[in-house]
């Protein structure tokens, strides 16, 4: 391979000739061999935004050459465009509150310009700390960037979650009519509807979406000229008001420039408030993905009141075996995201004074959180949720069947009667209903009236027109 | 002791003759003695208020008999106005979704309420289900009245956080001329204000106290007259209806009725979403303890750039130390919360089907984690943030003899240069101005008009005027 | 109230004149409201302990006067004995890495003593700092005061874990024939004795235990006369020999002294090393305490294979409702001790340097997990386990009407013919042996001799008589 | 591209021609994309290794024909030397406990056995289920392969802490003269030895390495021969004998065979166990990283006590600066590590009755903590420890300058009076020798031989042969 020789302040090495990067580049990637990945590709196109917007915003407030900036622009938008993506090899934790992401960017962006004005890598014609990171700071640029990339990911993440939403009230009006037993602490309790059941899940997840949303202005809020340590030191005043505008601009995000850099520069409570929402989801999502285990159990020994799409076979040794996979693999999802909210949560505590160090970190955690809530959901509603059938008639059988109706019958004789009834049922496995005709508590016709299973998934007292002065009999 | 003798379906028991509390309760009391504590008295005040309630709106649903109704109430009263708080029996982590606390409530306002008809304990006059928890389940009484209490409990927290919003702010104003190094990762970085660094920690409370308050809707809408499964089952309709509106006035919070209340019975993300913001909070107020452990270590070995309080001996063996007391007890409740914040994530996660069994767990923790934010942030603005007072004379006299300062210089004459020189100045021990001048690189005019730290606090490049054309030089 | 006036270098105070303790627990009263609570009484003893083993071994020393040292250790008796624990006002979640506890310690058996000698409280005859804490700091005091108490909480927890062991290991013997349908991923999997599935528990508790035993050795290992940062200054060479061995003579425990007191005073993995074995123990208990809401569930609505005994009421509105709420409860515990888990290892991560400042938060947690697990695994024993019964023909009922039983067929015909005959049987729900029978595939012979599902519970190929030649066939 | 038609009980479906895997990954391919990423390659290596000890031993128990039996040994030894590992496609996060993991290898396994036999990819002349998969289950096999890879990632990281505990001991040695400042809660305290603080560190990193070797009996614990839940159903018994001790031929690792095969199938506590273990050493990596960050703060407005090692710069921004940036990285592995702990806790907790089918999500964190565990400690190694100087000088001056050296004089004069000369010392910013000497409490003499500061760092009372009958004075 042939290389190039560059120097910085530890020293010299040689680069790789054809590399886009530089030695500052080629260090951290030697220091921080530590998960073998690279960082994300939004990350990267969101760094070139931010450089891009910094070169427009410089050149505004002439205190960079047109040529020059408008060669980084140009850069720039090849990286926005995809390309020049391998050549950012540090690995997404390391050292250095992002420093080598930053001059990793800056090199290749620097290299690229310097190209485009007709020189060779390494010939830094435009410099990448004078030109490319003019008026930055990795304090400013990576935080900047995080949450630009944190942005654009919850949008997609959005996306599918909405989807989810349309998903899940589809079957609620779909399974509207289908009675079922409801199970209250895996014990059989009142009858409800499998209509009910999936609006109840498609709200937990309307909450979720607003509550992702609601950490948007928070999350968007960027601290763009504060440079070093948000005292703006080193960065033209014109480009400090003007950069966070441009940065709208050229992301398309709502993003705003903090009120106060300093803040902004040390606090990272709004990436754990981002992950902090992603886990409230993941906590609905498993929950959710559970339930649908539960519920599909079987196909004879469980539940069995709906049936999951076959997706795959679900065994190596069992034949005809077919899986949860679909809500499994959601759960997993779920607990991936609260171990990262762990991790986020100890890295943003655990920032010093002017700066956290920790970020890189807290950006590889939180865009994998995004990325497999996405995916997660994204395959939970195609292969699983879509295809769900319900079981009408085990349904059914179950609920006529089960001692939990006797709860109808109590505002009409009492609690401790009723008691009775149940104990009775279950000791000599006959019919509540069978048992209080016995015991004369109540007379078929009553029984039809109040044992009416659709009623008892409305509120109201079933039956309670018999009631008629009840209230005095049972005081 | 005297004893009378209660049964319920699981048999007889012996219950002490001058306890409110019944059989249920004693059992409960039997089955669970987990910490050894009992129930948050705010959460037995709030069951008193959800019983209160739903007397009135029985008795105005004509339901419930008005003789029952308004003893039931004057039970509840007393009970609201912190006596009978000895009968609740109860461990605050239970088995049964809460069962047992509701019951407890239940039979001593049933007592109590049989004591002001004339009756006995034990008469049950007025009956523990029957009447005192008409139309309820513990399934929409043990959620409400855990909302009441954390929608209450948070009110005080808010004060708190308000407090020391206040002092932080009032700090900041009071250290605003007292320039001082910035320090990022450990390292010297460049001249920072005092007053920003505690503008900057109250700027992250303020976050903390918005991001607690948009909780609130979601928490304090309540699936009251969702009974067992959230389906309404047993609830005169007219009850249902207003049930919310009566709680709202009895207990004087913004309570709603949830728009689903199957969805309100089955699932708790509204406490993990709680729980988060007092998680993020957590990690606000640590960094901020851990920042001011730092910045007034010594008192002559370390940084000390501020002075804490001296609030008690810090040493059983070292006369005359001092140590961060209050700081140390902040990151602990910090840690505390996070902690909390997993056992509400689990719990929350096992929820199954129509409901959550796990609700107890997450009020004793969710209640502790409110409780000692609050107490913990009193200490911490009474008996440390007031009492700060600023070492400005070593303040002043670390940024002069500081390398970090040489980033002004870095505009005038590039990053390459700036970093000899700054490399220079760390081997020989000398100021960097001191090796600036002797390198020619800057003349004594300019470093003076260069070198203003003041001036470095705030945006800007220090010395533009001197860089006209300095643009195409750097290029 | 009569008060007495105190003074330390902060500077007078009064104090209740009929109380033990002095200036400096008063102030870290004030200075601490945090939990409410005060530190636990087992803790206390471990601290009178240590102050006693301390007097003995200065006073082999001949450093400490045997009048002042008798009296100490007499006071230190009473402390041990039970008495005086009302004068520990310090709340467990305090700053000063256990100053405050260890004041009190020393200003209540100085004040105790000072009586003994014929003195007043306040005259301190016997001083807090130079007799009671000779030779000693917080910083060896409190480790080692939390390791005894640690170590002696753990035994008795471990007894609990034991009889859960052998409740397990009973149910084992007494399922053993009972063979049921087994589930993977909530599906129907192959058929299982009952009986294994509790040996499985216990074997898994077993693990628990030992687990929880291995830590005890760098548990135990305290360092005790390394003062304040582990160098030993100020402490006497005989006492530093030999303060470990007194320690053990006077705790019963197998105490050792660090081998290298530095470390000891700065690192509190033994800690986390201890929580996270109970840690480990939260996650079996929590998957089996899953298993029997699963296994119970029903009563005619879900699995109904085993019964859990009825412990109380289930409901306060569904009549004879029965939940399993021993296993809620134990749940509980695990998502309490995880949490804890996460605390304490925040706590132990966040040390400094010489000294970790937060142990009291770790100590809080940790003998709350210790207190909660040993609780919660004796109501399940109690309470629980012992109580279990099978549902013997239910169980049955399942396995032969189940199509998991195709696999032992599987072996004989190929995985994929096996497959064409289970998803067959579902979609026509007959039996797997119908259809085998109608395609030909077995004879009723051949059927017999391979369902034979007890057979299919213990390792072989079932019916591997009739294979004879099988493998050149399939292959 | 070219595809064959293969098929399942789901269906038909095309795969590419050329590839290796079938129409059961394919699926699995599809349904779960998570997280984008393949499975650990030492994972692919393990499942060919559970593979080929499989075919071995049903080839010694004669169920597998030999022709058979050595293809799929020889098509193993491929996959074994590193071949083959692209045709393993499934994502580590997936649904169905590792069932399309077990079928990828499987049906990789099978198509290239079968063209070693001179069939075509597809044909199938070797089984994926009924010959390589023979006497086995998903059920069985991943979990073992996850042991194993466990196993042998642990071995490498186990290295790495090896070669940190000598670098540490190494600078123990090369530091044992340099007395510095010791400071608890990051208050000066007593004087310590660098050497003694680097000891320290050692020692908490050879309990590590103990810790995580005490998980490995556990870990080797395997339930091969289970099958589907741990009962062994169509092993063949002799197989069911042997397979653990062909496992242990075949990867050299000390494996052996769970004693009760259903335990060992459906609990994963062993992971919890080996994660456990890897966090408390994440706890103590950290603690040891962060004063590594503070002691080395400055270079001239913090402590500046030692020097780490250049590694690159430090700013895009501050010219000269250079950062922590291996400790950082350090600490980032650790919150990495805790993070993930989280989600194997979870995930192990929430297994269900036979099986727990989370154990994909458990592998893939478990695999990243221990990989990067490994590579962090490989750089603090290499990249920073080896290359830590001390500042001697200023260690020095700030011991001698200290108010902590008071200690040792207060066995001389008692606590209350030494606590007198250091505030006065820390008010007139005089030295404490100064202060005692014009109190006239100490003359010069005393002083100079009580102030001995390298006495001060081992045990004992300095000036001792001062003090004959000092104790009765003190009393």
């Amino acid at each position: 391979m042939l290389f190039r020789l560059e120097s910085d302040s530890i020293g010299e090495k040689q680069v790789p000739k054809s590399a886009y990067y530089g030695v500052q580049t080629l260090r951290a990637a030697e220091n921080f061999k530590i998960t073998g990945l690279t960082i994300h590709p939004q990350f990267i196109i969101a760094l070139a935004e931010v450089k891009k917007a910094a070169a427009i915003t410089n050149m505004s407030a002439r205190v960079l050459e047109e040529r020059i900036g408008n060669a980084i622009i140009e850069a720039c938008d090849e990286i926005i465009a995809g390309n020049l993506h391998e050549y950012f090899i540090t690995d997404p934790i390391q050292g250095g509150a992002g420093t080598s992401m930053n001059m990793n960017a800056n090199e290749v962006i620097a290299n690229r310009a310097t190209e485009i004005l007709g020189g060779e890598k390494g010939d830094y014609i435009v410099h990448p700390n004078d030109h490319v990171n003019m008026g930055q700071s990795t304090n400013d640029v990576i935080p900047t960037s995080g949450k630009i990339t944190t942005g654009k990911l919850l949008n997609t993440a959005l996306e599918k979650l909405e989807q989810l939403y349309e998903a899940l009230q589809s079957k609620a009006k779909e399974f509207d009519c289908v009675v079922k037993m409801g199970r209250t602490q895996m014990q059989d309790a009142v009858p409800i509807r499998l209509g009910q059941e999936f609006n109840a899940y498609s709200r937990a997840i309307k909450r979720d979406i607003c509550r992702i949303k609601t950490t948007l202005p928070n999350l968007l809020s960027v601290n763009m000229g504060g440079t070093a340590v948000g005292t703006g030191i080193n960065a033209d005043e014109r480009y400090v008001e003007n950069i966070a505008l441009e940065l709208r601009e050229v992301t398309g995000l709502d993003i705003t420039q903090a009120e106060d850099l300093v803040d902004g520069t040390q606090n990272l409570d709004c990436y754990v408030e981002v992950s902090a929402a992603l886990k409230t989801c993941a906590v609905n999502l498993s929950k959710m993905a559970n339930d649908f285990r539960l519920l599909s159990s079987g196909p004879r020994c469980g539940f069995g009141e709906i049936n999951l799409p076959s997706k795959q076979n679900g065994s190596s040794i069992m034949p005809g075996k077919v899986n949860p996979v679909i809500p499994e693999v959601v759960s997993q999802v779920a607990f991936n995201v609260i171990g990262n909210d762990m991790t986020i949560t100890m890295a943003a505590e655990a920032g010093q004074l002017e700066l956290n160090a920790f970020e890189p970190v807290v950006f590889y955690k939180l865009f994998q959180s995004i990325d497999t809530i996405k995916n997660g959901v994204d395959t939970f509603v195609k292969n699983c949720i879509k295809g769900i059938t319900a079981n009408d008639k085990r349904c059914k059988e179950l609920v006529y069947n089960s001692v939990g109706i006797i709860t109808a019958i109590c505002p009409h004789v009492g609690y401790k009667k009723a008691a009775e009834i149940a104990k009775k049922a279950i000791k000599t496995d006959k019919a509540v209903t069978e048992i209080a005709l016995e015991e004369g508590v109540l007379n078929k016709e009553e029984i039809d009236t109040i044992l009416d299973v659709y009623g008892m998934t409305v509120p109201g007292i079933s039956g309670k027109q018999l009631m008629k002065n009840k209230i005095l009999k049972l005081a």
